[in-house]
């Protein structure tokens, strides 16, 4: 590697990034500076991102802890280009994804296998860096410009804390790494860690997005028997059967039947694991009252509104026997198990190619929120410049 | 044995049973009739019976599922007098605990080590018995009197259905062996089998009754090194010492802080295991604040009214990643898991001695309602005849 690829070390870099202005209007591509890291620190060069979600929401978002001008993207790989004081775990060079959760490897949580919930550096809707609560990015105005939940790989450049990143074997293609920073591991880790989906069980799974196919990916490999998808869009259906979804169930077509009795039927009495993808309490009622009662497990996924209410019947809950988690990240603990996860699919068993219907370059990025927005696109990569993927820092 | 202590053996029995005419009046000790066994049922005489809360729930409650007149209790051991056709599994003689959950031993929930539901004889609110939906007892007037949740142990003689029978060890004090038929097994049961606490946890108990006690017995057994009792009556903690509770907390001792707060300081941040013993939805919300995040697990045991609702906030469940379940008999499978309980007792492990706190004759029945209401006693024992618990049939 020469010397002249790591031209910015320690100085400000000028690059690209798509900067949020307001809620809803399309992302605007700017030039931006951005700051050498901190102690602590990583900045990283981005080699493609992925659209998630939150993205969208956070996009659409009009009050707190929505603020502009922000860097959205949370799912991305990338290549260190410098570090900050006190960084050991990582060098210019290495292949991370920054994660937008935390693993200090430090804290009680950290020390424990049950927690991915770091107490030294909590998760946030953070628009800041964490040790300092400070920005790294300036737009051409000399105007700061916010973070997004500790990652903003909506740019060429990008500065995260050390604990939010995780080195990854460099052989991960990056099209299919990016995938790892959110929702994949999320739909897996909800099935293998949260659930603990065994071989032979039944799931049921509200919401076939990204991360609801990915809970079908995780439940496949524990070689879970049925797999039952639902959905009010039918061409999800086709798409899930690559990810081993076994039945589907579309609620607009069940009659006057309601869902979790359609489910009953199909399962002998109600489905082992019920995940609920969509984010939205009625459906989480609707997948606990679709799981067996004895052992049912319904695991909450999506995110609602923050002043949502999960309500359930006190003697419901006590009869039934039922038990009611949640998965955030997939209680997935970043440095310790994406590895894992970029491993599986290295050996082929992981399926992370079939998510990914669609590439486009930085400058369509807002082609990517039409698609996702429409429902056309699982994943839609997003490339900072693909011709550039292989070179040198 | 003599034969003629078999004189009833298929014709009806005629002894005294205490019954419950009116909602919240003094039981009475009538004579009753009770019919021989039908098909899959058990005579049994009752040796001793003691008083759990759920009785007084049933005795004072003036609606339906209440009805009257009905004989109570359900926590009690006793002698085989007589089977049925088809039942081969206990004979006459035996000692056995009936209870209120079945183990058919042969549905997919009696076969599977994750529930105690059984599948075929569920669990409800009974007045009968489960089979043919008819009664055993007669007044005598030579009306019906009805069942209690298929046990009715404040007679000296019931019917039971098979499925409800568990056959114990012989030599186990029956004063101590009739606690296992509801309240400590369901307080240990919830401990071992529901929470299944390991060494070094931190556990919380909300209401020191027998259960709440239990609870604590339980982890204690397991190794938590902290055990704290949460209860507004003082008296409760130092009886609590004696189960292993390692500190007390009493709400109205804590000032303006919320006991979830004294709770997160007294264990780093939140209990591993919080139990709601009480039968209160706001103490459940109390309890799944106190629990430690990450991994912090809520286990509902107490009962409340039908209408109850848990409610949680979505996102603080989700971001929290504490789970709720609930712990009905504290997922104990009867006839797998009460000869285990007894046998720890046998062998000077789980304490038992220390629940009893008070001793009545059948005649005085209605003074162990008198000191469980008031608080005096954790568990009062009925002997239905004191002088003659060691004669045969």
């Amino acid at each position: 590697m020469e010397e002249q690829h790591f031209k910015g070390r320690g100085k400000p870099i000028r690059c690209r990034a798509a900067i949020c202005r307001k809620a809803g209007e399309p992302l605007q591509i700017e030039e931006v500076e951005v700051d050498p890291p901190k102690a602590w620190e990583v900045r990283i060069r981005i080699i493609c991102t992925s659209l998630c979600y939150s993205d969208i929401t956070y996009w659409k978002m009009e009050v707190p802890p929505a603020i502009f001008p922000r860097i959205l993207g949370h799912e991305a790989v990338g290549v260190v280009e410098s570090v900050g004081e006190n960084v050991k775990e990582v060098k210019e060079g290495d292949t991370v994804i920054p994660t937008l959760l935390t693993e200090c490897q430090d804290c009680r949580d950290c020390n424990s296998k049950k927690s991915n919930k770091c107490s030294k550096i909590p998760f946030t809707i953070s628009s800041t860096l964490p040790r300092d609560g400070t920005t790294r990015f300036t737009d051409s105005k000399g105007e700061e410009v916010y973070h997004f939940i500790h990652v903003s790989s909506f740019s060429e450049y990008t500065v995260v804390d050390i604990a939010n990143v995780t080195k990854i074997d460099p052989f991960i293609p990056p099209n299919r790494a990016c995938l790892l920073g959110c929702g994949i591991s999320t739909g897996v880790g909800a099935a293998w860690k949260t659930a603990d989906v065994e071989a032979g069980s039944t799931v049921a799974i509200f919401g076939l997005g990204a991360i609801g196919f990915a809970v079908a990916e995780g439940a496949r490999l524990r070689g879970a028997t049925k797999i039952i998808g639902v959905d009010l869009n039918p061409k999800k259906f086709e798409i899930g059967e690559k990810f081993g979804v076994t039945d589907f169930v579309n609620p607009s077509s069940c009659g006057k039947k309601p869902v979790h009795e359609v489910i009953a039927e199909m399962t002998d009495g109600g489905a082992d694991y019920c995940f609920e993808c969509v984010g939205s309490a009625s459906v989480v009622h609707q997948a606990f009252a679709s799981c067996r009662k004895g052992w049912g497990k319904t695991i909450v996924v999506g995110v609602d509104k923050p002043d949502s209410q999960l309500c359930f019947n006190s003697n419901e809950v006590l009869l039934s026997g039922k038990t009611i988690t949640a998965s955030l990240f997939g209680d997935i603990k970043p440095k310790t198990d994406i590895p894992l996860l970029v491993k599986s699919y290295m050996d082929k068993e992981l399926r992370l190619d079939e998510f990914v219907t669609h590439e486009v370059q930085f400058e369509d990025i807002n082609e990517a929120f039409d698609l996702l927005l429409s429902g056309k696109s699982i994943r839609c990569v997003i490339w900072m410049d693909k011709d550039k993927q292989n070179l040198p820092l």
